[in-house]
């Protein structure tokens, strides 16, 4: 049996490893089973923790800080369907790849499986959407299960960081009594004082000889095309830009590629294709011979139809992750290889190309369709495509820019576009849940300001528990909150077409006035009246602190109306173009 | 490739078999890859739809017109993460042995783990912890996969319906175009009209022989004690009161037995046994030589240390469902049999005994008790004990009593005490969740009325997104909230005892005024002033429709002396008339 001192000795070895491995932030949710990691936890000097109680409100925060500072993040909670309610932001961070250390406390041997309160299965409970699990073994203080406590928590933490990065499970049975002992010593270590083992991931990446021959498959194709989808590592930004550069490539950029913003250029960007691949002269203009993808699918659909419309070319796709982001089955070559290596080795060995029409082709295409959408600048209404060109300009530098899946996510593709600003852009594109997103945004907050999130009004109703943690901790967010009563992408499907029912089902208007709820968690609130108060009010939030939502009312109806209005406009000039262009 | 008439057919013989197999009620979460199953049910005639965003708060709000009604609920979202937050419940029903049927849209093997949007793993996306899972197959309008399509919901109804009663899982691939035709002759069934296959699930039953065997064991036992935990059967409550008055057994009535409520006399009942049980003297004086346990195991651990401190009584557990909820490693004995059947059969087998010194004695100390327990009438400030007593009063005639877990349920334990009104009393004691518990409750709602919920703020704050239930569909509910700003239990804990991070990490006060999300929801709200208010408002509000929440505001720390104060003065009480008894 175990006792207190090895409750005491085996925790703190696991929670002084999880520090000397770099893990700086706790996320967690009060239970009594999970006690003595608490404690030990609490007691640690370098460990930042947040207390959530809604344990699906605090693996989506914890997500957040993970994904904005691309570190692993640990989470704890107590046994039972606590750990359950983790599973979404867990698949989340399995699919978007983001590192995740999660701590579940849980009943010893003896009282599993036998009708024990608040025990549940809780062995492989994330199947295989975790990256590695491990049952640990009981608390016990020899030197063998202390190098056992260090040595998983550095596996752990390393497996997690390693591409792809993801999500670890690591559950932890605890008997009573459960409370450790803290005193000034626990975390003093009698062995190796710093990380237990060194763990280098090296960097994936293919053979020079391999290399030599991609570059010389490619000098072969004149129309060629990069994609980036959602991808950040600033490594990346810059050696893509380059190979863009000497290839004469345009960079089809989705807004989550981190390259639509930024000090460079944007010479090669291409950001307003989701609006102009919607038109068939263009789609016949642009008819690549080779695509070269890096980073996730984009989110826009036009794009996607156009890449499977396009299977006679070459296309090349680029994943560190080794994974499979293909849903096109268009792929010619798979090259599991670092995405910057990539850049930098193909740009070494290519030879510099002047220019292209190809090129010229797509950019002119581009600045066509830009000039149309951002037309929008001159509605007066009250609209979410309006908004997304607004923050644009008014987005403050170093902003980061949370975006909710559905509608906001597909409006900041339309109008979010290139600045020179650095804004960082993100969302939650693993699973595209509504999900979670408040609380995620709001761990992003907590580690990078300013932060502001746009997201209709089912995402904040989804999430509104998310709301605490900035009341809790003081944590500065702005949310932009678009309320259309209801799902407002579904206007934008076929089920729009079968009126009975569609409300009911698809339209969902929830009818609250959330005004209450930003008042219980201490928020400032706005309703929105025109585009002069939401400037205003943009300003004057960017002083106030905590929590302020600004509120922008819309209809399902009208967003509609404005978009297909705007594609048309697009999608005339565009044909305009082209056809002048073979006059 | 299936196409538009494929989908029909087959959805729509799926769901013709989903009334017929007797489901009533579907609980729908809005997306778009469930469109065709969502429009089908929608047009279905007889079929209730719920349609509720937050997929966590719909599956406990379905749990809850399941657990009320004993009959399986169907719940259905879209592909993705939606899924995932299902989880909670479906544990929670797996342990609690509650029938759903989870239906859950899919992208098509093609779009599956190659990056699609909204696309997760979701084979076996529960693990272990549904009955059954059915990866299904495309629609498909042939005979043979209609039939199929018939044969496996009648199955999962079956399956789900069966002791004991749990969830089970079918995922449903469905390609684009996603919109079914719907017409008037859609449910039409060109063969067998009544269901597919009619499937009668038997009774578990032990031999007659074995019957007779257990009988004449029993007849050798004088001291002998009849544990009820969770059960709800109508059947049951009568039978083991025959058995018990047969044998002259006391029944220690666990509050969720339903033995606490009824027109029954109550001779048999025990429901003050967690007071006494904490005194030795007690103790020593009802050491029984047999213990007979039916349902879950009692909320008391003070009865269950007293179980296990009686490891040379021969120990019974009698369990419909062939599991085993029998964490005090105590049991001799396990019966797999229907509870009811046991008790009738063994009822007509034994030897009516027409008095037991053993029967009085625990009679006797459970009036001692009782009588300082219904002393907590007296306290003139707002107490959580003293609310229980009172609803013991005040409840009317044919009331749902739903209880949270952590203190409220000890409470109910210690202050809800026999009394002779139809009342039914619900909580979530499979894995003892504070997630999901408002939902439940107004699922319940839903389908008995009137309901009474009682919970404490952090069990409310988790779930708050469950209200909206009540707002939609303007279901009646009554929520009593006692907020003591944090978690009340850890007071009662060895926790307590470590000053250092206790309020950080336990005593966790979220600093809520509860008032304003009440507003939001339409609700209508009490700030409870004193006794007088709580009585007048809870007799005003009996006629008050939709949301109804009393907020009645107490402090941790002197609910805990109030506690301590009780079980010392009862025990007190104890002592004296054990040893008055043996002078």
């Amino acid at each position: 049996m175990s006792d207190q001192q090895d409750l005491t000795a085996y925790i703190a070895a696991f929670v002084a490893e999880l520090s000397i491995t770099g893990v700086k932030d706790v996320v967690i949710s009060p239970g009594s089973r999970s006690t003595p990691m608490a404690l030990v936890i609490a007691e640690h000097p370098e460990l930042r923790t947040h207390i959530l109680v809604d344990e699906r409100s605090a693996s989506f925060f914890a997500l957040g800080i993970a994904k904005a500072t691309r570190k692993p993040v640990a989470l704890l909670c107590t046994s039972g369907t606590a750990a359950a309610n983790y599973y979404p932001a867990v698949i989340e961070a399995r699919i978007s790849r983001v590192p995740l250390i999660v701590l579940t406390a849980d009943r010893p041997h003896e009282l599993r499986d036998v009708g024990a309160p608040q025990a549940i299965d809780q062995i492989h409970l994330y199947g295989k959407n975790v990256k590695w699990f491990v049952e640990m073994s009981l608390p016990d203080k020899t030197e063998e299960m202390i190098r056992y406590a260090r040595t998983v928590c550095s596996r752990a933490v390393a497996t997690a960081s390693s591409y792809p990065q993801g999500p670890v499970h690591l559950n932890f049975p605890f008997r009573e009594p459960l409370i450790p002992k803290l005193d000034e010593k626990l975390f003093e270590l009698t062995d190796r004082t710093g990380r237990y083992v060194e763990i280098q991931t090296g960097r994936i990446s293919l053979s020079d000889a391999m290399f030599a021959r991609i570059a010389e498959e490619l000098a072969v194709y004149k129309n060629g095309m990069i994609v980036c989808g959602q991808i950040d590592s600033d490594d990346f930004t810059e050696r893509v830009l380059a190979l863009a550069d000497i290839l004469k490539f345009p960079i089809i950029a989705d807004p989550l590629s981190q390259l639509r913003s930024g000090e460079h250029d944007g010479r090669h960007i291409v950001d307003t294709y989701d609006a102009f691949l919607r038109n068939e002269d263009a789609k016949e203009a642009l008819k690549p011979d080779v695509i070269i993808r890096f980073g996730a699918m984009p989110v826009s659909k036009a794009l996607t139809t156009f890449i499977k419309e396009n299977r006679h070319a070459r296309q090349i796709v680029i994943d560190s992750g080794a994974g499979w982001r293909e849903p096109t089955m268009s792929a010619n070559d798979m090259y599991y290889c670092d995405e910057a290596l990539f850049c930098e080795k193909i740009s070494s060995l290519v030879d510099y190309v002047p220019e292209t029409a190809y090129l010229d082709k797509w950019l002119a295409l581009n600045d066509t369709a830009r000039h149309q959408l951002i037309g929008i600048a001159d509605t007066e209404e009250l609209s979410e495509g309006k908004l997304f060109h607004l923050l644009n300009e008014m987005l403050p530098e170093g902003a980061t820019l949370f975006v909710g899946n559905s509608m906001p996510i597909r409006d900041l593709d339309s109008f979010f576009l290139f600045n020179k600003k650095k804004i960082r852009v993100m969302a939650n594109r693993g699973a595209n849940g509504i999900d979670g997103i408040v609380s995620t945004a709001i761990g992003v907050a907590s580690v990078s300001q300013p932060c502001y999130l746009v997201l209709g009004d089912l995402t904040f109703y989804h999430d509104l528990n998310g709301l605490l943690a900035s009341k809790l901790y003081a944590i500065n967010i702005n949310i932009l909150l678009i309320n259309n009563n209801g799902g407002g992408i579904f206007s934008f499907l076929p089920q729009a077409n079968e009126p009975k029912h569609f409300e009911m089902l698809f339209g969902t208007p929830l009818d609250l006035d959330f005004r209450h709820v930003v008042a219980m968690y201490k928020g400032k609130y706005d309703l929105i009246k025109d585009w002069t108060h939401f400037s205003k009010t943009f300003t004057e939030n960017q002083h106030v602190e905590g929590l302020k939502v600004m509120e922008i009312r819309t209809t399902r109806e009208s967003n509609m109306t404005e978009h297909r209005n705007l594609w048309k406009s697009v999608s005339r000039e565009i044909s305009a173009m082209v056809k002048g262009d073979e006059t």
